[in-house]
């Protein structure tokens, strides 16, 4: 699909480094007819356009309302399936909440016309919050997978769309029946992504082993020779919750620790996603780092289970890269931006007792949520930020301007711009009180996908 | 001003005691001329009305979209002054917080328009939020504070009104000039409320001693003894930061505690509302409790200051009154509904480390939210629930309905109701995802305050 050559005028703002952000308010970027970012001009006069040679009939899409174009959001866990239960928990930790929430709800996806309807509703959410990308857990069945892998093809939005393999400790209505079932209906999955989109481009297939407890020693060493012969990228989750790492210590005797379950299996990798990491060793941690395995913390969901806080400083200062997950629906919402806010609050509580450096800023926690996200699922150099050569994953962001009687003009949204506000001050307003409201407009490879450009 | 007889008809949820909310699917409450509760029925046919003598001719006001009646939320702790800085906070703490983002705005309050424009904005989102009843902190402004009680007059928002008050430690450009000028201030504040509502039907005033820091022994004790003479209740902050409890013991060496320099000022009585009460010592609790001084919960301020997490378990437990504040701007948002999630996320938290005992549930967290606010402010039979008797300050709560083919309808809130949730998990959705679109209608006394009741 060929795409109208746009110039987006207005303020940008992204991370160009964990500390940084660049907010620059006479911005205007060029993407071109394949959705790329052609050129990026800094010094823009207001209301006027950049002349280029090549760009002079170029679509103009102008920023609206105190607004700004920001990257997409990279959600790097997220149980589609599960969409339903936001917000059902009730004073649950994980294993119990497995079997009392998770599973029967997951079950349901055998009904392809449940799938459907869940599917279509929480790809049209996630690209409402500004999601671009996501890594997604379906279910157990083929059908349903394959029918979000579908969806969020037509719609748009970048996904890596897992399979969920679990061949024990799982209930017999909701399991693998065999090893060989779960190797052969995650390759049917793999299988269907490549006949949608060949290239990856757009959808990619992602290995997914549910979590060790509920894999066999075979499950998760036939599902490492997958990952390794095919180069599918894999995800799981780690060390969430204490008892869930004493239920893996027992369950692999033989293994040192619960990232070694996984490193045996050869599922630790350059392209593996671990979510959560809450309690692991300091040579958990070393192995990550050495492996190249990526991080997704998912914050709300860590503090509503009351699974722990994940000490996300000292996996950044060990090196290891980190980005953001909302892990619906242990996370009870599918906003990234909302998970920011989760972050930077999970912080704070560790730094009352680990001390003020374990604070993350505004900052880094939006570096994490876009460019962190990016190396996450192995994007890095292609989405996360504002880059010539890089894709037009972006949301536009506007807010509401209060008048001088007091009221709201323009925008009925959650923020309210008095007008003296320092730009980084109006950033900080939009990450602490801002939803999908604010996101006006959302664009994937310059394809909009949510909102409207004008 | 006289209402019409009106009848709520459909589900209505509200708590009954701090572990119990009633949710009533069949309902059907009527409220008389006055704005207060006639009568409540349980099991009302589907789409009939109750027919009850003198009731014949009474409007009807039908539940909308998967909703329910809801109390209006009390939040016994917001500064309407520092809205415009909601979210700005970086990485400060409150001593330099206040230097930095609070004073400077505060102290643009002499300028009325400047008031106007801001306290309108705020009272306009609280109400939207459905926060019914408010604890305002003004500044040390006379005219500013008194166009606040206006405001919430004429839009018919229950509030106490604090004038601040601040003559030490506080920057030259703004502070009270002396002891006598701020307990004259604070008298020209209540005698202005007397003026317009004699009998603090909807709007009192409240006397406002900064935080111990701020304020003299004299200044102290001289509102201890106005706090007295006038029955006008007061309210103050208390043990929020280590190092502003740290200040206190230098500041005042002969008092045993910061609970302590209160009550030797008459300040902590049943009457008093105590906003944080973070590091509280055991001695410190038990006098809060024998002398039935209150405590506002600020949850999302607590955490975003890095201020610490308030043992909320061992306040109710040893009796004393609860309720939660938004604390705007050292919380980001004006929405108590926000705070609710804060209160239980940050109960996690605690319960990490003291054990689970510490966790609130939501059941007991919305109780904070209507009857223990109103128990804070002293409201307690008046508010906070649904009986006969009680005034009508209620929101009525609707929320999205997803159609088979994934989309929503009727609503675009961001709560998804799928249709086969349990009632309770509706609540919990509505707890955990909504905000003020899903408050359809707020009213006040019985009178329509926000939104549309049709």
């Amino acid at each position: 699909m060929s795409l109208d050559k746009t110039i987006y005028l207005g303020p940008f703002v992204h991370s160009t480094s964990l500390k940084e952000l660049e907010i620059c308010t006479t911005g205007a970027i060029g993407v071109d007819e394949s959705g790329k970012i052609a050129f990026i001009e800094r010094s823009v006069q207001p209301n006027s356009v950049p002349r280029r040679p090549g760009w002079e009939t170029a679509k103009v899409v102008h920023i609206q309302d105190n607004g700004f174009f920001f990257p997409g959001f990279i959600d790097t866990h997220i149980h589609a399936s599960q969409y339903p239960n936001s917000g059902i928990f009730g004073s649950s930790t994980l294993l119990d909440w497995l079997e009392t929430y998770t599973f029967p709800l997951e079950s349901s996806f055998r009904d392809l016309s449940v799938a459907r309807r869940i599917y279509t509703r929480v790809v049209s959410r996630t690209l409402s919050h500004g999601t671009t990308t996501a890594c997604y857990y379906a279910t157990v069945h083929v059908p349903a997978t394959n029918l979000l892998a579908d969806i969020c093809f037509e719609r748009g939005q970048r996904a890596f769309v897992g399979r969920v393999c679990m061949d024990r400790l799982s209930p017999d209505y909701y399991r693998d029946e065999s090893v060989d079932a779960a190797v052969r209906d995650t390759k049917a999955c793999i299988e269907h992504v490549q006949h949608i989109d060949p290239g990856y481009e757009l959808v990619s297939p992602i290995i997914t082993p549910r979590f060790a407890p509920s894999c066999s020693d075979d499950c998760l060493k036939q599902l490492g020779q997958l990952h390794k012969d095919s180069g599918v990228p894999c995800q799981t989750h780690i060390s969430e919750n204490k008892a869930e790492v004493q239920l893996v210590r027992e369950l692999f005797p033989k293994s040192k620790s619960y990232a070694d379950v996984y490193d045996e299996a050869g599922l630790l990798t350059a392209k593996t996603i671990l979510a959560h990491c809450v309690h692991l060793s300091d040579q958990e941690q070393e192995l990550i780092k050495v492996r190249e395995a990526k991080i997704s913390h998912c914050p709300a969901s860590n503090t509503a289970l009351t699974s722990g806080a994940a000490r996300v400083r000292e996996l950044i200062d060990r090196g290891i890269t980190v980005g953001l997950g909302t892990d619906v629906s242990g996370g009870f919402s599918a906003s990234i931006l909302e998970e920011v806010r989760q972050a930077i609050m999970v912080s704070r509580h560790v730094a009352m007792t680990d001390g003020d450096a374990a604070k993350l800023s505004t900052e880094e926690v939006l570096y994490l949520a876009t460019r962190g996200g990016a190396k996450v699922v192995g994007l890095e150099g292609k989405i996360g930020g504002f880059e010539v050569g890089m894709g037009w994953d972006t949301q536009m962001i506007s807010m509401g301007s209060v008048s001088e009687g007091g009221e709201l003009s323009h925008n009925d949204g959650p923020v309210d711009i008095f007008g003296k506000e320092a730009w980084s001050d109006r950033v900080a307003k939009w990450v602490w009180n801002g939803d999908d409201r604010n996101v006006r407009a959302v664009w994937v490879k310059g394809r909009l996908v949510h909102g409207t450009d004008s």
